[in-house]
């Protein structure tokens, strides 16, 4: 039963096989947000503030901080949106860079044990990122690609995710420490990348035994009502043994879907969250008031 | 790759593991709906017309008719009512009855192949009921329990079903016209109720290889925003392996979310069910308008 604790000062989070799947929310990430990628690198960080508290706000136990602009001081405005959310909230976090120097900078004022997003098994990635979790004692995200790029063969995916494992064992990183990323391609280019994933989950959950996480938000790019699909491969993915996303908790109906999947994937006993989630008219759930109306009625 | 074709006069449905999944629209049934009861029962059948109007509009590939009304005439009713819509609309249907005579009544009008609903592994019902799907040469819904009741062990049920499909063979009712409802418990009653469905649909498609069906509005019975539940259960459920589902087209966000599932599991090639149902604003999708503007954003 592989449990991933991570924390932040005061608080821990596991993501585990028996636990709710964690929401890492994925806003703060100026990546195609130009307004957000300008405040960032003139040192502004009111909206930073604000994403972090919405995304809380509607259920992320965890988020993602990125601060991936070009031509900007990387490191430090990451060392700076760490130490403000750090500030702000209590929920632990995933410092998300492809500058080694960036997630050094970030893990350096961060409080807890982070999660690292990411390694890949490329050998210059990894023998530059796997001692910096070690020497910070933290977690991290293991994306199975490796310098021949992404293969489309899911169980070659797989032996590069075991790769990855085992390097990070060979520098003192345990396995429940190393949560891997299948890949989700989007399902408007290659039919295939629902089952390919489902079918790589299932492997990385019975054979790999590790946590799992993905970017949940590109699953429909390219398609009309792309959100209906994230709704639906949530719960398909966790079905399939996903413990963890990086997603949008904003997006209508998301945050449900995963609460909903808890309860029929049995990790939400008794139903307590989702009870307590969808209870009240005035409670967070978007159809709480109309679901309470319909208790206990047989046919809706 | 096992297929059940079910038809009406003039059009095939094939339930399959390739195929999309198959809605069945389940409103024609009286059960807890007083008014349809008294309607029906007094030969009034406007709402039934609504009903299966509005349902196919909404997605539905076929319906399941039900005349379940206490002292009723249900064997005429039932008749009345497949005849009605077979007269107006052109999808198959599934005559739905625990009363054997109903069912007869039932298929003796029904123009094609129709799908019986049900039998179960009880001695008494399958020998009344196989003859009878067998001489109108129809499929048949197995409903995986017996005498005993329903057992708490999915295994269990497992067996329970494959009794069925193999005296349905004595029968001379060929495997692919036997669909397997593995039985659903409510998931507030019973937490193992999902992972106990998904292992059991499992089992049915890889070694039984049948086609599967369930009633799918009852997974949340008494939670509250319930609807969310079967939003999240039916995606998880088809990616398990289900094949169809009787169920409420009319709920918000269940198509869709079926319709979702149908892209991800693979089945629905180059999206093109997706893209036709949601590419407009005006089109049937609740969300197709806000999908269509962030089209081609890689985060939202």
């Amino acid at each position: 039963m592989t449990r991933t604790v991570i924390s932040s000062a005061s608080k821990d989070i596991i993501i585990g096989f028996d636990q709710p799947f964690v929401m890492i929310g994925e806003r703060i990430n100026p990546t195609g947000r130009k307004m957000l990628a300008r405040e960032m690198k003139e040192g502004n960080y009111s909206r930073v503030e604000k994403d972090a508290l919405a995304q809380i706000a509607a259920g992320a136990q965890m988020l993602d901080v990125n601060a991936g602009i070009p031509l900007a001081d990387e490191p430090k405005i990451l060392a700076d949106v760490v130490q403000l959310v750090q500030s702000i909230t209590d929920v632990p976090l995933a410092i998300d860079s492809s500058i080694v120097e960036a997630l050094e900078a970030g893990l350096s004022v961060y409080k807890g044990k982070a999660l690292v997003n990411s390694t890949t098994a490329e050998e210059e990635v990894m023998e530059r990122v796997l001692p910096l979790v070690k020497k910070y004692g933290a977690a991290v995200v293991a994306i199975s690609n490796d310098e021949t790029g992404i293969s489309e063969d899911p169980d070659e995916r797989y032996e590069i995710a075991k790769l990855i494992v085992e390097r990070a064992a060979d520098h003192g990183i345990k396995r429940e420490d190393v949560i891997v990323d299948p890949l989700v391609m989007p399902i408007g280019a290659v039919t295939s990348a629902g089952r390919d994933v489902f079918h790589l989950l299932r492997r990385l959950r019975g054979e790999l035994k590790v946590n799992t996480t993905c970017g949940a938000s590109n699953i429909g790019f390219g398609l009309p009502n792309r959100h209906a699909i994230n709704n639906a491969f949530l719960p398909m993915v966790a079905a399939a043994g996903m413990t963890s996303a990086i997603l949008n908790p904003l997006h209508p109906g998301l945050v449900p879907a995963v609460k909903a999947a808890d309860v029929l994937n049995g990790v939400d006993p008794n139903c307590s969250n989702w009870i307590k989630a969808f209870r009240e008219p005035a409670g967070n759930g978007e159809q709480s008031g109309r679901g309470g109306r319909r208790r206990g009625r047989r046919r809706g």
